[in-house]
């Protein structure tokens, strides 16, 4: 029912951006004439940092995060302690950890999660790289930190069998109520795992 | 409070995506993590996509429609009655104008709308190139079709004038209750106009 963009370039330019997740093709349209008013440099701009991006990117080939560099920051930050390693599934979940201000350890980012439905399996992400790295450097604690979902779960337990032969401890981070959310609302697998874990409470306990 | 990102690169890539109307930094960083998990090509031809819209795409000569040719698609069409002309704020007002099937005239597309508050008089808008159009050619009715905003009834209103002097009928698209809308729910303006303008009812009549 749809007619026909007005331009070829414009109607390609639609296409491309209503690729991307999330944004349909009104919204597309939108960010194409946003982008068209702009004036040349920004446009080259634009695309020249995705570019860059994508020609120049790197990956830490310690922690497999995206960095700049051979090493990422976190890295080679000699303050942080090397033995305490954090398993996360992506970049996102760094910076989200990393926004806790909680954590002074480094990160192993698998750059994914086991999931036979997707056909993402052991071998497709940064599983083997992270043993070695237990094995070789003196890791002394892997806590995972992946999504609460069966794929999370999956993932949790093979890594768990693949380190269990090796002399390193493998903690898991807490399930539990969500601080600001009500007893009421919460779900009883959840409050179930909350009251197993429960922790031990005195006058100094402070939720954040 | 945010950490800084682990790339340089990334955030160069998320700054450019956050600056896009809508597009908030999360959502920034979510469509670059895509991006850079497609192939180099895939990349490649969205940032060409934009280079090349933004180089090569021209505005038609009669209409300002956004058009792949000096003329756009719709003026060149000889079906099409060039002496009914209607005038609209942008292209993506064309393309829903387009999607009625119910006009069958030429557009005129200002640009923009006469609005003291954003900074855009008269002269920023095309409208100096619609008089002459009105002159030059055989236009017998120009159909005012922006939005029914005060700066859509200014920007009719300066264009009547300058119209009024010339030999060509001005209408305006009829203001009334949107089809499928409960006559409760519709704002007294609104309602008010559509027994103002109301419109012969017999058998025949149908809304769509």
């Amino acid at each position: 029912m749809n007619q026909p963009y007005p331009s070829a370039l414009l109607e390609n330019a639609v296409n491309e951006f209503s690729k991307l997740p999330g944004i349909g093709r009104k919204t597309a349209l939108r960010l194409v004439l946003h982008l068209l008013r702009q004036d040349d440099q920004h446009v080259g701009s634009f695309a020249e940092a995705l570019l860059t991006l994508k020609k120049e990117v790197k990956y830490c080939s310690s922690c497999h995060n995206i960095s700049d560099s051979e090493i990422c920051n976190i890295c080679s930050d000699t303050s942080r302690n090397s033995s305490v390693v954090c398993v996360v599934e992506n970049i996102k979940d760094v910076m989200a950890i990393e926004n806790t201000v909680q954590f002074k350890g480094q990160y192993h980012v698998l750059g994914g999660i086991i999931s036979p439905i997707d056909g993402i399996g052991p071998s497709d992400i940064e599983i083997t790289s992270l043993i070695e790295r237990v094995k070789n450097k003196d890791v002394k604690e892997v806590i995972m930190a992946l999504s609460a979902t069966m794929e999370g779960d999956t993932t949790n337990f093979y890594i768990y069998r693949k380190l269990a032969p090796l002399n390193v401890k493998v903690s898991i981070i807490a399930r539990g109520v969500s601080v600001g959310n009500e007893i009421e609302y919460t779900d009883e697998v959840t409050l179930g795992r909350s009251i197993l874990n429960r922790t031990p409470f005195d006058e100094s306990y402070k939720l954040s």
